[in-house]
């Protein structure tokens, strides 16, 4: 157990809490076993079929999964036969995302789960699938079963960086992380492997985050943490405001390290900020890992309601002129003003003042009551011209806020989207 | 009057009616007198500022604004203090929105008015007053002055280039048209000239666009055309999914040709049918002029939800990653699918089956019931790779039906928005 050479707690936005402390990224939690093989999927020959097991058949678990009206079948499945609140696997494959495949599909997703089972011996109930990659083309099943097989002869609790590369497919940061947290109760172990470059999509670079902890808890504290969590995180980023047909997030507590974590306890307020901590800077990551991306945009909005906030956000995270803009080191506030107006739109009302909108760009206040304000331009252009750049916005009104995460979109966005091909 | 060189009617999806005939581009219909100046607005030193006056005092019209909730200044003013039914002038600026400009950016636009009242004659609420360009920034008024002057001594039945020359910002295509219409009780000229290229929403489109006619008609037939004519054109298109503060359509019919246009006629129905095809090829003029764009794609959604038909063509029309393989000339449908999903959410309901989707491309089916269906994929290639690409969705149910234009998103978007600066 050595700490990472470098953190990995980079965004400013999140930090590392107190209770933390680093482990080598691949570590697992106690209870679990991973691996990752090479099955021939990925056309680059890389890894591509992986497998996590909880060896503790008391396992709890939750798992959140994209809000697409046309889900792949992994999700399908997992979301109808699988026993939510103990899944004790994982099984996935990256490049073939079997979405957009009808029926033999579905029967696809199911042969994974069977066959995922019958190596691990674990209820095909408690086995959550998983795909990533091309949309439409049918399954691959004799790779796919070969590279099943394979992971459960190398199945182990070092194989946490193997399973790791093996749910990826365009990532070219490292999207895996493994820390202790003290809690009053004793020490618990959290790890999470992840994958997604970009909001979700670009390349089908859906968004897939496996989470575990030896802590012992309920089903229903998994639920009530995830829930947390993933609202504060994978929900709250955008690349391109598009939504993969794969999405899912697990979490997992083996329980074997024996702590307990009760409801309403301290145990539970600390484990939650790990977790909280690690998923958002996980999410910043992928924002970060946005093709072609060079910079990560936060956005704040404030103001009165809770639905205007909600959709000014979006509205500004998705906007492709905000995010040019960032990508140009530009501190275009028009534009703001323009996405704003988008998100807020008067229909055939006629406003007889325009709404009073503030905005500050780090920090800075560009404009007030809708109006520019002056300020140092030049220092301005040097503030957005680094890694990350925050914008605030004042809508009328007080008591609601929220906040956004995107990356920019620039010529490296362009050139992988347009020379992908199915 | 000579037929123009090469027809304005470029898309298949629209094509000249048969009542029609064209005149010069630069034609005016009777009635009408432009000029546009160089004021010193633009940095180029191009013409900047636009006069527009039908010198009959009986002239009816309509208009048509932004929905943004943060419209700018002269489009707040229009609204507000316009007689709608009764615009005989219009006095425009580009290279300066006018938005984002608070309190002094409504006395602005209203000095802009007072101006050209006083040069033209016309009363204050008569003159619809029109901004494009950089948003947040104090209008130059000493050059509006100077450029507003410039244009009355410049008004002219021959001024229809540069007036459309002056309300132009990054067009790179031309959008100006004169055509006359043969109805039954005689034949009457319809003009316009329109601007936009970029911040376009199938919303409304991120436009100005002045249309004129010698038509008598009332100021309800006027309201009547025009609604139903920008229902079919400007909100039909999408750049890049982005909503202007200052979009602004202008009808207005002089009644110089002395021919009547009365309701629920066959001259009604003619001259509607005309003004509909010269707004529909100048929004996909608009569309195939988005900054950058190579392709154009049309989206037609069918299914048995109204709403729903229309937030699938509209997911799809402002998804990059469907304009980002349209611009590769990749027909890639994994992508549509993930864009028919990201516009119908189940949240958390769990669909049993997926939601039959059936997807074909330049009328090739290359999904049926949401799964891949075989087709000769190098014809499909070859045909996704012309200037005009159709996407047909069919979703379950029938009955509504919903239609958009859409630009690719490639290189060009991305070096002029990101170099751009306010």
């Amino acid at each position: 157990m050595g700490a990472a050479p470098e953190s990995f707690f980079q965004s400013r936005w999140v930090g590392r809490p107190e209770h933390v402390a680093e482990r080598a990224a691949t570590d697992l939690a106690r209870g679990f076993r991973a691996a990752g093989v090479a099955a021939g999927i990925k056309p680059s020959g890389d890894l591509d079929v992986g497998l996590l097991v909880c060896e503790e058949a008391g396992c709890t678990s939750d798992a959140r999964f994209t809000a697409s009206g046309a889900p792949a079948a992994p999700v399908s499945l997992t979301r109808e036969r699988c026993e939510l609140g103990a899944i004790r696997a994982v099984v996935v494959n990256a490049g073939n995302a079997n979405a957009a495949t009808g029926r033999p599909g579905l029967e696809n997703a199911a042969k994974m789960q069977g066959a995922a089972s019958m190596v691990s011996g674990v209820p095909e109930r408690q086995i959550a699938v998983c795909s990533t990659g091309v949309i439409g083309v049918p399954l691959p099943m004799d790779e796919i079963n070969r590279g099943i097989l394979g992971c459960a002869h190398a199945l182990s609790s070092e194989g946490g960086a193997s399973f790791a590369r093996a749910i990826r497919t365009t990532d070219a940061l490292d999207k895996q992380v493994c820390v202790e947290v003290s809690l009053p109760s004793g020490t618990v172990t959290v790890a999470a492997q992840c994958k997604g470059a970009g909001m979700i999509s670009p390349k089908f670079a859906t968004l897939l985050c496996f989470v575990q902890t030896d802590a012992a808890m309920s089903a229903q504290t998994c639920a009530l943490l995830l829930g947390t969590c993933v609202k504060r995180s994978f929900q709250r980023i955008s690349v391109d405001g598009q939504l993969s047909t794969n999405d899912t997030v697990v979490l997992q507590a083996s329980g074997a390290s024996g702590v307990p974590v009760e409801p309403e306890t301290e145990d539970e307020l600390r484990l939650g900020e790990a977790i909280d901590a690690v998923m958002r800077e996980l999410a910043l990551r992928c924002v970060r890992d946005g093709e072609g991306a060079r910079r990560v945009g936060r956005v704040i909005v404030r103001g009165g309601d809770p639905d205007g906030v909600e959709r000014v956000a979006r509205a500004v995270a998705d906007s492709p002129l905000v995010k040019t803009a960032l990508y140009g080191g530009d501190p275009n506030w028009g534009r703001i003003i323009q996405a704003v107006g988008l998100a807020l739109p008067t229909g055939d009302l006629v406003p007889p003042i325009p709404i009073p909108i503030d905005i500050a760009i780090e920090g800075v206040p560009v404009c007030s009551a809708s109006s520019g304000v002056g300020h140092d331009a030049q220092a301005l252009a040097a503030a957005v011209s680094r890694a990350e750049v925050e914008y605030e916005i004042t809508l009328p009104g007080e008591g609601a806020e929220a906040e956004c995460y995107f990356s920019d979109l620039g010529h490296e966005y362009v050139t992988i989207n347009a020379e992908y091909t199915t």
